[in-house]
Parts: C-alpha cells; structure tokens; sequence
C-alpha cells in the first residue's frame, strides 16, 4: 500500500521503518526534516509538507506529542486533510484526547475520508522491534483495511470498538495503571528506606510476585533512580493523566488515584522534573517523607 | 525436625502438610480441633493446647489471622513460650504489625528462645502447592536453621533483613501493591463502563501489557465480580492496609495511596463486603460512579 | 454613567437593580427576553442583542454561566465587542477560567476598548441587598474608573492585582475554600451518624467555634439536607473546582483537596445531583459511609 | 467544692486558675512539681502524688497529652482511682481515643466512682479567661453535678451525649476541622504565590467572607509563617487526626480528608515540624508545589 507517515520521534521513527520492512511505499514527514532525511537511506520518500504525505496514500499515520500537533498536520494551512481521498484513512497513533479523537472523526467524515484511532503500548524499543501492544477504534470496514498495517507495527492487535475516541481511552487508562505502579513503588520504596530495610530486595520479591515485566523495568528504574535518557518524558505521561481525568469527567467518574498523581505529576513538574522519564513521580513520596532523592 | 504448628485455616493447613511432606515431624494445635484432627490421618499429630504443641520442638510455626491471635496462643494461659526451649525457634507466619513483631522478638528474647518472622505471599493454592514467596527477617544463625523449613513451604525464600518486623514491612508494603493494583483496575473499570465500552476487552490488554498471573487473576475476578468465595476476605485486607499505615505513621512516611484504599476499604465494610474478597475493594470506585455493582 | 448589563440570572438581575438604583443608566439584555422586561418597570430599558447594550456605554457588565457564554456574547454573531467604544471597559463578574479572562483582556486590548474583571462572592440575597465582596483586579485606571459601579453593587471591593484573572483566581481559590468546608461538614456528619451521635448538636459547637456565618448556613443546609432550591446549583460549582485545578496546573501547584473535591462533585453528579445545591457534594462522604442520604 | 487537678500544662493551668477563681478549693499535682507549686501562690494546695490530689475531692480533673498520660495518672501505682470516693467524679479534659474514653468509664464505674469526658475547644489563652467552649458527654445526673464546674473554665458547654466518649469525638471531628481549613490555606496560597498574586490580600478576602476569628488568626498566621511558638504543637495535632481517624474507622466511615491530611502531617514530621505551631502542616502544600517556605 501507499503510506504516509508523519511524526518521526523516537516511536514513529520505528513505526515507519516497520511499515516499510513489511513493504509497503512510505512517505515520510517530519517538521525537523532531517529526521525524514535519514528515512530516505532506507527506501523512504521525504516530503515538506503533510498534504504531500497524502497524495496518492492509502493511509496516513500521525504519531506526534498532542491534540494541537495533530490538529496542525491534519488541518492547518498545509494540512493533509483534503489531500486525503475519498479511500483514503487516517491512521492515528497519538495518545490524544478522547475529545479530539471524535473531532477528527467528524471531520474526516465531512471530507468523505476514514479515520481510526490506533494508538499503542510501549516503549521505543518495542516500537522498533515491531513489538507493540495495538489498540484500535473505529467502523469495522476501517479496521479490517487497517488491520494488515498494524500487523506490521505490532506483535498483537485489540478492537477497542466502533468509535475511534474508545481506543484512546483504553491507552489513557492503560497509562493510568502504569502510573499508578510507579506511585505505588515510590510510596513502598520511601517507607522501607525510613525503615532503614533494604528496598531493592523488596523491589527482588516484588519482581518475582507479579513476574511482569512491567514491574520489572520500571521497579528497577524506580530503585535504581535512572530517569534518565526518559523512555517517556515526565510531561508526556502528565498530559495523559491529564487527558484521563478529562474523560473520566466527561463520564462523571470519580478516579481518586489519577487525581492523586496529577498532584504528584504537578509536583515533579514543580521540582524541575519534565523532561526525566514518568516514573520519577515517585521521587515525590520519596520527597514528602524526607528522603533526599 | 520436630515442628510444632499453630494455625490450620486456609493457608496453615497447605504449610503443615508440606512441612510433614518433607519428612519433619508435625505436631499440629488448632482452636477447632476439627482442623487439627483432619491432619492426623496424614501423619501430623493433634494437640490440645498450643503448650504441647512446642514440647521438644525444633520450631513452632504460627498462622494466624492477626497479632491478638498470635498473642494468645504464645503469651496466653496455655502458650508455647514457656514450653519453647532454649534451642527452639518460633517462626512466625501470619502477616502481624511491626510493632508486635518487635515486642515477639524481645520476649523469646527475654525467655531464651528464638524468634523469626516468615510471612509469605501467595493464595492458599499456592500454599498447598508449596509454591509461596517467603520473605524471612531474623539474627542469621536463626534464619539458616529456619531455611531448610521454609524451603518446603514456598518456591523461594527472601531474607529482607536481621530484625524480624522487616519481614513483617516487606509483606505489608506488598500487600499494599497489590491492593493498589486492584483499585486501578477498579477505577479504570467504572471510567470504561460508564463510556459504554467493554472493559473485559481492556483486561486483555492489560493482562497482555504487564504479563503478569497477578494482573490477570485479580483482573478477571474484579471484571467478572466474583468475589465469592473469598480467597482472601475483605476485613484481612483491611487489617493489612491498617498495619502498613501504621508503619509508615512510625516512620512519618506518607501514603497518600494507601491512604485512599484504607478510606475505600472502610467504605467496603460499611457496605458489607468483609467476607468478600478483598479485591472487592473495587466496587467502591463503581458505587462512586453511580454504577450498579 | 451609561451602563449595559448582559446576564440577568439570580445574581445579575440584583446587581442590575443595585446599579439603578445608584443612579446610572442602564440598559439590559438577556437570552430569555422575560426577565429583562422585568426590570424595564424599574427603569432600565431592555435590548435584543449584546451589541445594543454596548452603544454609548461607559462599560458593559457580563454576569453569566461560564466562559462560553461570555465569549458568546462579547465575541459572538452579535456580540458587543465591535460597539464598545474607545473608552467602553467590560467589567465581568462571571466566574470564568483564568485562561478565557486572559484571552478577554487580549483581545479588549486589540480593540481598544478597556477590560477588568470583577467577580463576586455572595448568594442571590447578597447581591439584591448590595452586600457582595467583590473582588477585582485589572489595569489601575480602569480599576480606579470603576470603583463606583463596584462600590453599588457590594459592600467591600478588594483589588486582587494588575492583570484581570488575578481576580478570577482569586475568586475559584475562594470557591475552593468553601466547598472544601461543605466536605469536611459532609465527613464529620458521617462519622458522627454512624457513632450514633447528635450531629446537629456538633453543628451547633462548631457555629459557635468558628464564629461564621458561612459556616452557620452551610452547615445547617448540610445538617438538614435541605438542598433544594439550590443557592447555587451543583453542577456550577463543580465547573468552579475545574477551573481551580486548571489554573493550579498551569501553575504546577498541587490541590490535593481541591483533586479529591472534583472527585465527589463528579460522584454527586453521578447521583443525580447537578441542580440540588453544591453543598449537596457532602452527600457523596455520606454514601461511601453507607448511610442513606 | 473541693477540686483535684491533675496536668498544669499551657491549657490545665488556666483552668485551674479559673476553678480557684469561682471559690473552689483545688489541689494540684503535676509530674514537674514546679508547674503546681507556681499556683499555691494563689491558693491551690500542691501535692506529690496524683492520689493524694484525689483525697476528699468531690471532683478529679485531668488535662494532660494523651492516653498514656491519662492511663497514668489513673491507673498507675500512684494513681488516683482508688483514692476517688463513690461521689467523686473524674472530669477528663484531655484530648484523648474514644476507646480510652470507653474504657476509663468502664474503669470508673467497676471502682464505684463516675467518670465523664469534658474536652474543650480554645488556645491557652481561651483557657487562662474562662472562654473555652466545653464538650462534655456521660451519665445525666454526673454532667449536671459537673456542669457548674464546667461553667468556670468556658464560656459555653455543650453536652454530646449520654456516653462520655461521645464527647471526645466532638472534640477529634472539630479538630478535623479545625485542620481541614489550615490545609486549604495552604493550598490556596501556594497556587496564589506560584501565580505571582498577593495571597495576603487573597486572606483578607477570606477573612471577610468566613468572618470568623479561627480564619483570621490561623489564616495570619499561615500566611505571615509565624509558627513559633507553638499555640499547639504538630506532633499533638497529629495524633488528635490519628485518633479521628481510628474512631472513623471503628465505624466504617471513610474521612478522605482526613487520611490526606495525616500524610501531610506525616510530612511535616518528617521534616522536623513537631514542635511548630500545628497550622504549619500548610507547609507541605508549598513545598510540594516547590516553593520555599
């Protein structure tokens, strides 16, 4: 098929080179071109504009930071909105609002084009290495084209329903777990080290007792205090609390936890923490009851 | 060894049959008897006071619900402790508070006996199994007597520290995770439902996403609401998230987490849920979200 | 002065007649044409858009819902922004978002006219008695110039800062307080029913404690569930307490009350209880306790 | 009357003074014998043992830290209880557990004498002018026989009840309170300081609109940051939202403000806080919000 891919961060990046390994034509954009240039080498098309993504494409991915970055490549001056045929599908991997997720599929609707929501689960090297949780929405006829791209970007592939916005909110929610087991360590780690008792053992038998890997990579890094390079920045995973709160508000459903971490979440932001990975939140518990970091 | 044990609930009854499968000799006290003589056919033999279940004992194992019961049958009219020689080891299972391990400790102490706390993660399946996580705390020299012991009862055993309460810490701080975990499931859940989308669907993600046994037993048990009968009933966990506050409160170490589950978990009790398993603690983030449980 | 006055609710149709009353001039919209009819009997004279309000006024008070609404009318089809003159100013008592009194103040500025902002606390009965507290904040000779206007209307001005949502956030950290009052009245109460314990008499020692006559009213609608006719409907002040942790995170500030106080409006919302009184949101400390409302 | 007072803290000795002052014979005894001698000056008689300060008396006061103070002074091996007649009644002013309060009546009611709780709301100075409010609760004909008694040291009594740990509730969910309105000081301020706004003149607005002394002096000293010295140390308010906290939980009735405020004591602990002035638990909301106290 003909792809357009616009959003080449470190997720897309390995998003793109996967849906060329599987064969496919990709265009590439990126606002830093240089990012798009490097895609070249291995058989990708650069463009300088995302309409020019969408000529001709099948599909076009967007994986960028946020609402306003998608809305910019999908609607601005040189958007690719009207680009996109009447065939064509809007394949969107961004952790967006559930707000907005409908807004884009109203829109394209408008334009007689598709749209699904497809965002993932998982860090850059799993995006890679093709390894992907995959979590769409959207019209069945929508998915089922998908469905072979998204094969080719992950190891298994979820129907979150027929409207696009609840594949987001399955990611923002699953995002929310993921917080909360930092929230979690952070809040055991601060108590054992007041005690004076050896938290990387505890964190031993904690890996051992869930046997997840999850646990596993972010225990360690929480133990351990390696929050940087972040395989996912402190005000990325703010945005998503953020977002997850908003939708739980659309719904009038109360999550004490999650408005407990945007708290803490505000707190890293307020001690200069935004741009370590997410899970020094827990640096937080560690800060309130004393301890120094 | 000669053992003596104290305590054939759920979990005790899987302890003192391995304990007899592995070749020691078990002299097995239970308040009903009926429990104690159930053993006998397999070998262990049944007495009628905790007292006699110590005489010539290498160890006396205790399993029971709280620090009252522990109390009782060690300090109490027909304890063990007097009966406990010099030489005998009381290796304390049950998940009891900090403070009563200390006090455990300086009276074997005091009466020239040894103490250990051995408190072990696992359902009562896994305790039959002789699949447990041990965590273990103590004076070295008790510990290595103990680990021929606690090799039987679990698939691995943990040393968290020389002073028996870390063990006690340890267990608390994981029960707490593990708590948290459900509320996050509970919360996540409510949010889902009430955006009329399928939560079990969101399970599968997440059971895929953290691949842990621990995620998907307790995922399924909350997304299908079965929570009878209980594997570990609703007024333990209770017990457990209250003696975890009260070693962080020790330590002036916040919890604002296990803050929140201790309020949801009185909520729990107000609506009856106290023989309900624990991981019932969700339907509070469902009630709260106005949703039918 | 030449006044035009957009928004005749409970409390807009007070503050009206409190600036008639002191002598000004002032010509009236609303969306609902009635209830600016109402007050042509006393003098004002009622118009059928925004932008008529505006023609020669020396400023244009908005009292309504949220920011929508005041965008509506200012920036709107028909909305008065183009006719108010040079030396016009907006003078907004709307309990809207710190970010929308930005945005209003901007785009006043483009258009040369003046803008302040001026919200108020008080109930509908302090308004027609002219006994609000108004708090304002804005440029200081606009300020200074409409001190007078102000001084009608309530019976203290307090001048927040410079810059016009300083006043606004003023006012949502205000709300804050008082709602968190509500809940702490809706914990207390619980605690005490489920002791079986007067809580009517605690009421009466907290009067006297604190000394307040808000504490006074509030506790008494608390005490006797009387929350209908609302003084102030639920569903409002839980747009407040959003607004509250919108501006708390853009500044990175963490509310931890004010997070779990969004939580039990979202509860009562869910309950049905939008158009009861906000202090209804103790009901939702009163269900978790079991206790039937 | 002839008065035993035991405890010449900032608080008991106020009283005392006020009992001397209304006619009443009174025998003083406190662990530092200094504090009691200081008052023999004005007429009370200093004895060595809280027994002897019993002897004739037709009524024991207590005033002192906590239970354990309390348990002393009663129970103790110079302890008063076997020196108070069948008509001497125990008046127990402190601040103490409701499961005490149950237990030092029972306690009383075996030994033949009568025991009602009466804690009191007020700073020392309150006590030194006779202007506490009294809460007392216990058996009708002991509270009326008290209650001229009670007129001296307060201002006003209230009677919450025929079991006298119904009034040391009133005085643990009043304290909540009390707490509750410090935490949103601190909130409210620290979201006004991070916006670069006056929370001074934010306080004043307060102070208007509450209209009640307890916001305008806790509110001062909050924001003027005058915690020394101590109207009431951290480390006592801490363990008053302990006790609620026990209390609530002993009813099933969650108290989310509650739990979030004692992390925040637990924080303000464990940053050297105990001795400061209680309402400087709002400095946990600033320093979350990375601001320098």
């Amino acid at each position: 098929m003909n792809i357009g891919f616009i959003g080449l961060g470190s997720m897309g990046n390995g998003l793109a080179r996967n849906l060329m390994r599987a064969g496919h034509n990709v265009v590439v954009y990126n606002r830093t071109r240089e990012k798009a240039q490097a895609l070249e080498r291995d058989g990708a098309r650069a463009v300088a504009t995302p309409a020019e993504a969408a000529q001709n494409a099948d599909a076009v991915f967007t994986m960028l930071a946020d609402d306003n970055a998608v809305a910019d490549v999908t609607f601005g001056a040189k958007g690719f909105l009207p680009a996109l045929g009447k065939t064509g599908i809007h394949i969107s991997c961004s952790t967006i609002s559930i707000a907005f997720a409908r807004k884009l599929a109203a829109e394209h609707s408008k334009a007689g084009s598709g749209y699904i929501s497809a965002p993932v689960f998982g860090r850059p090297e799993a995006a890679a290495a093709a390894k992907l949780l995959v979590v769409t929405a959207g019209p069945s006829p929508l998915v089922e084209r998908a469905k072979p791209l998204l094969s080719a970007i992950g190891r298994e592939t979820y129907v979150a329903g027929p409207e696009p916005w609840q594949a987001n909110l399955f990611k923002l929610c699953g995002n929310f777990m993921i917080a909360s087991m930092c929230e979690t360590f952070g809040e055991a780690f601060a108590t054992l080290r007041k005690a004076g008792t050896d938290h990387t053992k505890f964190l031993e038998v904690m890996i051992e007792l869930f046997g997840s890997p999850v646990y596993k990579n972010y225990g360690s890094t929480i133990a351990d205090g390696r929050f940087e390079p972040a395989g996912f920045a402190l005000k990325l995973g703010l945005k998503d609390i953020r977002l997850g709160l908003e939708a739980a508000g659309e719904f009038n459903s109360p999550m004490p936890f999650a408005s407990l971490l945007r708290d803490h979440f505000w707190s890293a932001m307020a001690h200069g923490q935004e741009e370590l990975d997410w899970s020094s939140v827990s640096l937080v518990a560690a800060r309130a009851a004393g301890l120094n970091p």
